[in-house]
């Protein structure tokens, strides 16, 4: 998009050719060797880069845990230990945890939210998933309703919390086992539902395998699947929706 | 258990040795060659032998019918194809066929019927196996109720026949493509269910393993499956149960 | 929602007791025995009742069409055969139907269309999915771009479009095979990303689950994923995100 | 079902407009936040709601198995570790714990129990499952009769029992590996069969799926089949099944 | 084995070094370009080549049918359709088909056959694979007891018949649906057992992918697996077994 | 079989009618509890009862393994642990163990062996699973042939030893990962082979699944497949076919 | 790569900066709406692009048909039908069909070829692969030894051609069934192999996903698998590599 | 191939008979019992033997290990664990061991390496992998470019690299999760690619297997697949086909 600007300047020679090269061949990351961190973005899509920590070693963790409060001022980052959260804390006191949903964190303070999305589980054993998708909705700017332990098996507990479903501009179905919560809420609510399988459950569960089929092959309109356990993927195309919805 | 009256009677020489050892070795069934013929499984389980059409050749299928009806005067088959039903009907011309069902049967007048099976599909297209189910109930005695395309999708649809469904002894929840519709029904019953997954979907739905997989792991309590597309296991199961109900 | 005002009415004495208690049995859909036409949908969910005709029997998709051309005045079709085409067109002349996405549909003319929908395609043995979706979006209301044939194999036909599919409120990327269009498509976009995987391929395509599963593990984020050759699931996601975007 | 009566009370001024509502918004479940316990269930299903007490945090389980205890004066709780046993026994002494079955429950003396259910093995490794479908179907109040070690390797065993069996409303079948027993039972017993894969096995027994899959592909009559080591709900269903039968 | 021979003739220089050389580099097959026939095989193994002959061209089977008619004066061909029976009948007109079965073949007159193997089928469907199985065994000179319809949902038919089977060398257990009739055979007899799965069923039966899951997990001693359907596999093997016992 | 015995014995009042009845019910097994031990098996099927210790509790393993001592005067245990070696010890101190094969077994001194199997591996890794069949079969009776590390990766190795291993009555093939190693003997020998895949390989070795299909289509004539890792139903079915030669 | 040479004529003013800019824009592909044909193909990566036929529309693919032969005088089509192959044959006389391979072509007289590559297959059926592969590297170049029915039941077939597959530049090892040929081929050659599973095969070959699995799982080192019945990759690939080593 | 160099031996008398026949008979193996080394390899196939260290015992492993540096003066070492380090340092102080790699090598100085190959990760996680690769292709002399941390939501980061990538004889594409890198790499270079999945990932990455079956799926042509986390398969082949660029 900017090509136009730059070959103006070197038509006026305010850059010479081998600049302009140059910047053609220059790509909008920071190489770190063991990792190619993507710093413009948040300029190209409104998000930050986030921190996918689990299996990272930990001099790679910190060397981009650094890079990024550099550059953001803040950083999220999902699946961390309880290990990497000392080794981080050491460097960053500042920085916050969270036990259930594994966000190791430095967020800025009095960041404005907007909108509403609404995130629902079937049982207890998903909030750990569900605590990813709301927090990670929460950074980037979301407000976030969460209706917990609403599975089908008990289906007027999911009933009496409709009115708040509903008023969101996006649900967030999480359910494990049969994941059979996702298509009742796609039939009772108007608005695009995520479905979160996750891997609770056992036997023919097959680690969320089962709950994933269930959600893919839904009978409800409106609604597409993200991969088992993925709140995170969840909480961020929802904020994608949330805030088209309020733009 | 007759093994006392057989003894009784060799002891007192009413029967011979032989006659006993050979007693000991007549089974009860009807060799065929190509089939053996469980003809005392009316005294042993209160139902008559079934014969299942499918892949039949037409000349083992005509005999085991004649079979049958010389011994029990009715004879129910599933899964027969038109071709089949035609070729019966040249020796049995009062036989009756159902195209939706694909049952083959000559059933008795004025049999009794008793309790109650509530039988719900989640759409349209599940009633193929809702009828084998239903057929197979009524054939055996049951009374059935018939509650189709009540679907999670829009789930006013299934809440608005909750009384019709809770009042029978056995309920049969049928479904294919994502097989919510069974969890849901067993969260609202507290009557034993009989989920049938069908082959009804496309994509992953897996030829209905994906709605296997949804009603094996489903939460709700008081729910058991059979296989995919078998409305006839589902039929026979809770006849079962109804007559145990009824007894 | 309205309940406060039938009580009102009851307190009243406007209408009578059992009155209200049939208001509150009566439900919102046609009872038309082998199916439960949901004709308050379009007033609860912004989407009028969508038929699937795949393996619905003559009579049956006949009487839903004639019922749903009665309450609304248009009525879409998806997954139609040729036959059933011709046995619509003998009573409804009017009937259009699209060879290629097996749309069978009346429509009313001059409904207005709002914002925009990219639906991206790996190739052109996609595009009967890819005009399932657009088709789809288009009944609903929405505006659509197609671009078809850019997979990644020559991933120069995607970049040269990137402005185009850039400006639209949600994207739909539709490919089988290896299914890798989607994740290139969601790492280049920064609106919400609906993937739809088909059935093209052979071999270990496993008739789309490679291409599902390609996508379902997508590293890219603001993607979620709808099933095997599921254009109307897309269109219609995609449709109420981009109904958000323009309200 | 009780809306006549609430109406009936608005109508006459008994309750206000506003507690009406109220009423009709009120669950009949208890809002913890991290779970909602359904407390009417009792009352509704006949059987009270059970802790599934796997992978819940210690003070989530402690708030429950609290609740529990005051609503229903007893409680049971599946798969508890032995950790949550000895967290648990700190507040309530009383509290008992199998390590075979895993079950952990308080229970009331002297329960009445009616009827029979059969469970049978095919192994010694199969045992905990059958001890968790046993002492749940004792707790909801029916009689038990064990039959463990008759695998269909030796089928004999099976033969000598076989009036047990028969003798029993319900017959549950578990057995891992190849799963055989449970068609064997079902072609000796004329009562509903549960079957229940077990993980007992390895190498192509997948975890319990070789079971599984044997179990739904039963030729047997009169069978359905719930999760992988789901002793549980096979108890819980065959109870529901022998208080119809005693009813 | 012979290399002592060759080289001592090469010494004595009863045959020249070149004329050496090209021994130990022929091979002992007929190269046909689309096919290498192993015709020492009968020397090798004791059993002539046998014809696959599902999806061979009509000119590559009849030049391979030819080629082995010459050699050995008999064929056996497994899988052939009725048109491959046309065509050949054209040339060969004494050549046998058995439409069941599905083999082709001419034979020698007289020819011996010793001990026994006994082939069991659960159900009539089995039998086309139970007939190649048979049939093989037949044609490399084993003798066979044929026992079918004994599947274990009326396990009273297979005890009846024991003494038969279990006077044979070997057995071969064939099963389709849950494939449970081979454990009960394995735990029954004291001789190899060969269990064939076929694709008898429906459902999740997978087209006999359970049934080989069950066989391959079977708790029984004494047996082993081959392929879906393949009779003929069975049929050899078990000759083999056979011919030892009898040597 | 000894019906005619027991019954002309009644006939001659030799025993009464009481005494018979209970011979026919008694069943030729220990009950146990949590086991029902076939004591008779030895004379049934020529193999004594092994303990297949994984998983069985300290004491329940003590208990099986006292009773069969007793019975037999010796013992045979596979899948033992190290602490289940220990704990047997204390009681029997003349225990042997093999860390490799995970064999526990007392064993009478001086046996007689016959015939000869020969068990190849592919790799080193498979020599656990070649010890369990190696040392099942020499505790039954058989002379068995170790030809290890013979994978088809350097094919000249299992050529070289092609006369051993074709000497035998018997062999049995051990592979993992792509298991190809079956196939080539089964081509190469004329004697029935054993294929047993083994869970040794990574990723797409899916712990065995991979080599258990190789073996299971495998175009060699005269081969089965059991279990993987199933060395001891392999020695064992090799044992059958070693007898039967040799009888 | 050719920026700086743009650049420079930009900053000569040789361009104008808005041809520059179109330049960066414009795409090396022709834009036919279904289709977006890559005609750099060739510059690019030295093979001109090749028109996988099945499943695309008549009109469609006579299109790309004639757009190729005009660009480069010659086309290559792979799995086209007999359909197509007259439905083209109409515009283009000239154009050559070979049925077993399902090759469409027009392709210039006296090429040259270079090197060698052996293509080997395991039976009779796996030639339509072959052929494919065969093919499709004589029309990009590559001299082609066929090898075929060498596969591993009679190994001595596949030892006798040794010096012909090892003189080959790469090797394609074709087999279905358990796809154990390409392991021996790869410990038997030093040259790079290119695995191709077939769909041949019957019960377990999943329709070639288990010679798949094979193949992937080899121990052989040297070896890369591509998809099930991929004639087409497996020459192309080896194109690749042999023009390398000719180079 | 030197069949006749000993046959002229044998004739003019030079070697004897039985010293001829014993040279046939010699394999080209190291007998360890528990191994058998080929000592040939690196003649035969111009690379020596490779220790594959996972699960070997301590003694087997120091047994091969010390064969293998006698033959050679260097050995090399896969999938070691730093207790097997440990164990070798204590005999070969020298040993090197690298824990990302997992690779245990005793390494010769001054080797020469050719040729280029290119080494590219999706994500920083697939870097153990890929140094597997890595140092394998160096081992056997081949220069490695390495591209890390490239993967598809980023794709600017993979086109900046374009160049440095094109230059090699051959591309090795690592991935896991959805594994799309290698298509879009096989889109745009021109020599072969090797493609590695990984089982980084979680959900339904299964391990590896999604992004095995997207790169088998792959649309892009010139590219084959190894197994899951087959860095070593990858650098060989790799190495292969370098140096038939570099004859």
């Amino acid at each position: 998009m900017e090509t136009v600007e730059i070959l103006t300047k070197v038509k006026n020679n305010e850059i010479s050719v081998e600049e302009a090269e140059s910047y053609f061949r220059r790509q909008p990351f920071e190489e770190m060797g063991y990792a190619k961190l993507d710093l413009h973005r948040k300029v190209r899509c409104g998000f930050a880069e986030v921190i996918f920590c689990s299996g990272k070693a930990d001099e790679h963790l910190l060397g981009i845990f650094k890079k990024l409060v550099e550059t953001d001022g803040e950083v999220f980052g999902t699946r961390a230990s309880e290990h990497q959260y000392e080794m981080i804390k050491k460097e960053f006191p500042e920085v916050e945890y969270d036990k259930i949903s594994r966000i190791l964190k430095i967020e800025k303070q009095d960041k404005e939210r907007i909108g509403k999305i609404s995130i629902c589980t079937a049982g207890t054993a998903d909030i750990p998933v569900a605590e990813e998708a709301a927090q990670t909705a929460e950074y980037f700017g979301s407000n976030v309703d969460r209706i917990y332990d609403v599975g089908v098996s008990g289906i007027h507990r999911l009933l009496s919390k409709l009115d708040v479903i509903q008023s969101a501009n996006c649900v967030i179905a999480i359910a494990g086992m049969e994941g059979a919560l996702a298509s009742v809420i796609g039939g009772l609510v108007d608005k695009p539902v995520i479905a979160v399988p996750t891997s609770v459950g056992y036997g023919a569960s097959l680690n969320g395998l089962s709950a994933l089929l269930t959600m893919i092959n839904s009978c409800a309109n409106g609604m597409a699947v993200v991969n088992i356990d993925n709140g995170y993927g969840a909480g961020y195309m929802a904020t994608q929706i949330n805030r088209l919805a309020e733009k």
